[in-house]
């Protein structure tokens, strides 16, 4: 037996019943997010630029694009609507991976509900499947894929929307596990682009769902593919790593499959921004409130690190301090609370030009003093924490223990559909959002989860 | 300025009249080569499971299958053509690279031709400008990927392609850098397969076609990509090599760009394996022929080779001397060598059940010793030799320089002609065979590319 068979008999075996009504609850938030970040994400630049390549590559199919019903393939729907849920890098992330998992999950799902018979139960369950295994696969050596240039979602999702499909489609679990070794062949994604604010990392989860739904169909017809596609010599985790040493922990692939789920340590987000920044926003904007704080007023802003964070979001520091757009900037922990404390607030609006261009913000991003801390916990626990030393001598400093939106300090349910209004208001009327929240949050009672995507157009 | 926007600069520029007359003539034998490849590979079960997968998931649109004609989306039709082409491992290859560089190109053009006003001299021109640069790129750190379990023809030519279709969809030199850039997070592929002789690499060069139409949409329409894709600290090639002493010769992707053509150093395919074992069965055979060699009275077959071939061909020993299928028995030496001594050719019916269930050729491949010798060349260069050791004490030895194929030792156009008519006998007529031939030798003067295809149905 092999991870990869393992997981294959997992995903065949397990029922809708077999779900805690957490994870159920948890993965209707999930799609919820996905869908309204998809709709904000389709409003920009980026968005409209994925939907106009969409179309003309491979329009006319059975699959709907969100927000306007456009038709194209399946492969390609699910790309397009999974690049749309990451253009503003709003989208939920597992923390200990650092795999942003549903928004290739759902996009991969809710594109296969389009051609096949797919209940609600089905829909949640798939999701399910999918976001767990991608998070586990990313769990073998946490923290050592961004440092070397790639980017998990793009490794490690593909797996998980293969695994999602293969449920889907009704591979065997011999198809499934050839899939899933198909689909090794098509994991990619490099972060290049945070070295001059390129937009090609929001593409991979789209990228991610037609890699896992072709990988599905490769298997179903007989295609084989490598059987230790995760462990093997020349596998994923060999070939990316190149250091045996660091990939000891292949066991938390299948641990408590099945008992333990892993998404229960995913955190939705309530900023725009890289997930490791948003404990550090939280304590920031918190002294800001708390203090009354005047950005004029500020000589340096003191932020202690866990050292694996550094090359992603603080180094370098002349790139961080001065991003080139709002991809870079949101990949910035200098920049982003620089503008979270001049602004008071960080949300859907932020990383405009006006602001980047701001030079108050940018002399706040000067006044940011990173230090490598070895104390700061690694990538299962982000946690923050700022000093702020004023001109005038007063020093007011937070610790956050645990970003908001993570399972030790959720979001409310208030919050997260405050979220989803707010990013789906310029697609959907408010009764159109309103009926897809229900639709949603009723999931289980649906018949044909295409019902989903029909509430999910304006 | 950056390498891919170097690339950008030359693929946007270069006219059909720019090149050379052997290049054009090489790219017709190589389209032909890869047409007749493709008719074979869609013969196997992996073609069949290819061509059902390609229809499910996205069939109905305006791009044909090779073969069947079937018709699917322009990206899906590209993968399923440029899949086939791979199943025999039988198709061309650059020998510094190890790129098989024209099965993504021809399936990429010929795709793009479907739906674009293209003319033969637009798909001589945008094939040569394909892999010449998939090439190009592949050899920055020659013999460095396989060994770290990246399959070449995977990283490299979904570059290749996103230029090709770059300038057939009429991108201008920023937009093709951005596509270049946003390719980088799709380039992939994994040699695990190799280890238990499962499908997944004869994917790749489809996978690289799909993936090159899909970024130069995505660029045309405005997606931002990397520029320093290439050079870059989380560049391709920095992640996938990870020591930046292997990758000091970036110049090697511009240097004498339009002036030499490295896919001049590109080998034709006599034999459907591994393309450095070539040269040892030309050797091998040569001496059962000349020798009238016994193949029950040898008693050891001394094989040297150049040691970053070792993990390629020759190792682990166990697997490469039983191969499991036919895919795990075309990248072994032991077991290409033992067949083509006992059979006394190695041709399109190679490899089959039978073969590789026969207890004499199992024998044979324990005979073989494989000797790690430094002074066979590099990857620049396909030397072979093979000593026979007979048990009645005769000693037979052969050496060839150059695999026959190559450069410095061509395959004739008849024998490229002989073998594009036996690899596409299965699904064109003979008179249709004479028709495509004659079409892709005129290809200069053909106002559509599609009428190439039209022929390539049966």
């Amino acid at each position: 037996m092999t991870y990869a068979s393992d997981l294959a008999e997992w995903a065949h075996g397990i029922a809708y019943d077999d779900l805690p009504d957490d994870v159920v609850q948890a993965t209707k938030f999930r799609i919820l997010d996905v869908i309204g970040l998809s709709l904000a994400g389709l409003g920009t630049p980026f968005g409209q630029s994925v939907r106009e390549a969409a179309l003309a590559m491979n329009g006319g199919g059975p699959a709907r694009l969100f927000g306007t019903g456009e038709k194209a393939g399946v492969t390609t729907a699910a790309m397009a609507n999974g690049a749309f849920s990451q253009a503003m890098e709003y989208d939920d992330t597992h923390n200990t991976s650092i795999v942003h998992m549903s928004g290739p999950s759902v996009a991969a799902a809710l594109a296969l509900a389009e051609v096949e018979a797919v209940s609600g139960r089905d829909l949640i369950l798939a999701i399910a499947i999918g976001s767990e295994i991608a998070c586990r696969i990313g769990s073998v050596a946490p923290g050592q894929f961004h440092r070397r240039g790639f980017h998990p979602t793009g490794l490690f999702s593909p797996f998980g929307c293969t695994y999602l499909a293969g449920r889907l489609l009704g591979l065997s679990p011999v198809e499934m596990a050839n899939a899933a070794g198909i689909v090794g062949s098509f994991a990619a994604g490099l972060l290049e682009c945070w070295v001059d604010g390129t937009q090609s990392k929001y593409l991979h989860p789209g990228w991610a769902a037609q890699s896992g739904i072709a990988a599905a169909y490769l298997g179903k017809t007989g295609t084989t593919g490598p059987a230790a596609v995760f462990e093997g010599r020349f596998g994923l985790i060999a070939s990316h790593l190149q250091d045996a040493e660091l990939a000891k922990d292949f066991d938390r692939i299948t641990r408590g499959l099945g008992s333990e789920w892993v998404t229960r340590k995913a955190s939705f987000k309530p900023f725009p921004a890289a997930h490791v920044i948003h404990p550090y926003l939280d304590a920031i904007l918190k002294l800001r409130s708390d203090h009354r704080i005047d950005p004029a007023g500020v000589e340096e802003i003191i932020v202690p690190v866990a050292p694996f964070i550094l090359p992603i979001v603080c180094e370098p520091a002349e790139e961080k301090r001065r991003p080139n757009t709002d991809s870079h900037g949101r990949v910035s922990m200098q920049y982003s609370l620089a503008e979270a404390l001049h602004q008071g607030r960080l949300g859907k609006d932020a990383y405009g030009r006006e602001a980047l261009d701001n030079p108050e913000i940018q002399a706040l991003t000067d006044r940011v003093t990173i230090v490598p801390d070895e104390s700061f916990p690694g990538p299962e626990r982000f946690k923050g924490a700022v000093e702020i030393r004023m001109k005038d001598g007063a020093i007011y400093a937070h610790v956050e223990e645990h970003n908001r939106g993570s399972a030790e300090n959720p979001m409310t349910r208030d919050e997260i559909l405050g979220k989803f209004d707010e990013n789906s208001a310029d697609f959907l009327s408010p009764d159109r959002r309103s009926a897809l929240i229900a639709r949603v949050e009723g999931l289980e009672g649906l018949d044909a989860a295409r019902g989903v995507t029909d509430l999910a157009i304006g």
